[in-house]
């Protein structure tokens, strides 16, 4: 598919379709995210992917708002050191941004959308997914095809209009 | 471009050609940043464009490190609101994560290189870019022509090892 397509297509997805992905598909999504750039290359994550339905049942009870991963057919665990540091701490997020970001681009140019949830209960996830004490587990990005009708780009998008959000040479 | 091959051609660049960038490529790369998912829809950035030479000269030194924005040709600075709350921070951080990757993305469909910029000296960005008090300069993404060889798939990244960055079913 053409980026701009990819792009534009990507879309929120809450209630996936039955059908699992191909591991071509999986490993893919997961090498976009593998690539991501990270501040001076340090590649702060570990991915733990989760394509199991009972394990996928499981892990959407970290969080009270992960309805979605126990439906979805494949949910990626950004896993990330503890940080004392704010300002790391900081720039992780920002690199898995990027990370989740090019997954999802990733999964897009595939028909596979895709959403994001947090994680509450990290004692539970810990449990589930066997990461050390000094990792946590810092978001999950589920995939799936869409339940209703296929990604296609989209004209409009729901976003502060672009004259707005620009600015040319100043504020 | 095919999605895949813009990804795999994004690349870090710091050596700019001196060509400018068309108007429409300006447009998009802003536009892919628009469009950037965010927490609840949330869309806390403002992006400031600059592409003009002396202005980007001037921008260039609220960084230490910021030697290449000078030779850009856009630089997009990345405005959000101060946050006191730090877990509203992070989730900023990582939503500027993710319009960063897919701006990076959209350049690289059209072979445009792109690098980051932390901001050191907000006062100055201030008065050069006229943002209000209530908000400060996260980040800047610069883009342009690389001055060496043209972005093209990379076939074998300097990354950590799939084998050792994924994990199936449980770290």
């Amino acid at each position: 598919m053409e980026t701009w397509d990819a792009i534009t297509s990507r879309r929120n997805v809450r209630q996936f379709a039955d059908r699992p992905l191909g591991d071509d598909d999986v490993t893919r999504i997961l090498e976009a995210g593998r690539r991501a750039p990270s501040s001076r290359n340090w590649q702060p994550w570990d991915l733990i992917a989760v394509t199991g339905r009972e394990e996928l049942r499981e892990l959407s009870r970290v969080w009270r708002g992960g309805g979605h991963v126990a439906e979805s057919a494949l949910t990626v665990v950004v896993v990330l050191p503890v940080l004392d540091d704010p300002a790391r701490r900081e720039r992780a997020g920002f690199d898995t941004g990027q990370a989740a970001m090019q997954m999802m681009i990733a999964a897009a140019d595939r028909g596979i959308g895709s959403g994001h949830s947090a994680v509450g209960d990290q004692d539970l996830a810990r449990q589930l997914l066997g990461f050390p004490e000094d990792r946590f587990a810092s978001i999950m990005i589920d995939f799936g095809y869409p339940a209703d009708r296929p990604l296609r780009p989209i004209r409009r998008p729901d976003r502060r209009p672009f004259s707005e959000v620009v600015h040319f040479g100043r504020w």
